[in-house]
């Protein structure tokens, strides 16, 4: 894929954010030293820590470096790098390893989470919030979309850009050896979007990115006529005009 | 049903509470004046208000005597009545009306949820959270056994006991003319207990109740043998010895 777009994935940064910070309500320590911020995106959820742990050492990795110049500009008192999520490794043991809405585009969670969980210092806290949303319309529609259409040969391996969430008994099995304490959970946000427009502006950014990406923009307009009109029919209006996005995410928190 | 036994139901109060503050934490009100906790229970929600909301007049609400004793003892400063949430009406409109818990075992949430918004003084918030998990495999599991044993004559009726709960569209369209805010979402807590028969007494005092009050002492001791097993297989042991109880509970919250 190409480098992100922070300003399209900040158009609706309330709603990104509330995960962010519904992930760091539970994590349980009081003083980290070490703080990571693991594809942090443009910083609004590295903001969130430096804020609640002003003590600490936060650092802010991301691949993208669009991401990386946004959250340079947004908060310069931050050390923000670029690192891809998949091969980092942290030079010592971390206090709160944090990662919010990136990890489900990595492959491969069960090495991936018990290494990161190795990574922690004794006590400290690995906390992770991914979308779980393949199963919902938005890409339910997309993979439809994108199978039907003159771009079908081109976007034949899209569908597997993604990582499935795992189910909780094997994310818990996972962690419960190196972690005394495993906290999972789900949440499905109800977002009331201004309409089919907005959805498709809403996943545009983010899950729609693999099906565009490899298309020209003759066929990224085409794709984008046929998915808005198939949204629509997913997502009908409600009595105030609002068409509700269903947004289920994955919560870990897990103490070493 | 016979009266609720408090003490069993606080034996998981860490757990039990955890939504009740969750819900709290998306109130968006400063200074509330009418507070009321509508099926307050033993007083654990009615305390995470008081302690929010130290200005506010706060009166917990619940038509068991034996919590209504419970709740007094243990906050003997905050006003206690006994009433029935699905006939109640407050004698002036309220700031906040907070619900944990206990509209599930109300039908008709389309008549209610409207009248309690309806109830509401202007800029006023409903926050209410309900178990969801008839769809569970301790739900699901309670009505086999219901109906597959010399039980089954007395318990036929007992599948209806509860209300279910409404989808997001519905619940949405219920309220959003009488409201001009609705923030509704769903979380799976999951609670790694220990093992089967944590789970049963876990759902002992809350939703096998309506199994369990019509039988005899040993067709209660049979039912539960017989449960316990199924939920043994259904919810395996994890690799440190816990098993999962997958706990689905909605939210909603509404601004008048």
């Amino acid at each position: 894929m190409g480098d992100w777009d922070a300003s399209q994935y900040l158009k609706f940064e309330d709603e990104r954010t509330r995960p962010a910070a519904d992930l760091l309500a539970r994590v349980p320590l009081d003083d980290p030293k070490l703080v990571v911020d693991l594809g942090c995106g443009p910083g609004n959820s590295t903001e969130l820590l430096a804020r609640r742990f002003p003590q600490a050492q936060v650092t802010g990795l991301d691949k993208s470096p669009d991401m990386i110049a946004k959250a340079r500009a947004r908060l310069p008192e931050i050390r923000f790098e670029e690192a891809d999520a998949g091969t980092w490794a942290p030079a010592a043991p971390v206090d709160l390893l944090y990662s919010n809405a990136a990890l489900h585009w990595l492959p491969d969670h069960e090495a991936l989470f018990t290494k990161l969980a190795a990574s922690l210092a004794p006590g400290g806290c690995l906390a992770m919030q991914m979308p779980d949303t393949l199963g919902e319309d938005v890409h339910v529609l997309a993979r439809e979309v994108a199978a039907s259409g003159p771009w079908a040969d081109k976007l034949a391996a899209t569908a597997e850009a993604r990582a499935t969430i795992a189910s909780f008994e094997d994310t818990y099995a996972w962690l419960c050896t190196e972690c005394r304490h495993v906290d999972i959970w789900q949440t499905i946000y109800v977002h009331p979007l201004d309409g089919a427009e907005a959805i498709v502006a809403w996943i545009k950014s983010t899950g729609l990115r693999p099906f565009l990406d490899p298309l020209d923009a003759d066929e990224q307009a085409e794709f984008l006529r046929h998915y808005t009109a198939r949204i629509a029919d997913a997502y009908p209006r409600q009595p105030d005009g609002k068409a509700l996005l269903r947004f289920p995410r994955r919560f870990i928190v897990a103490i070493r």
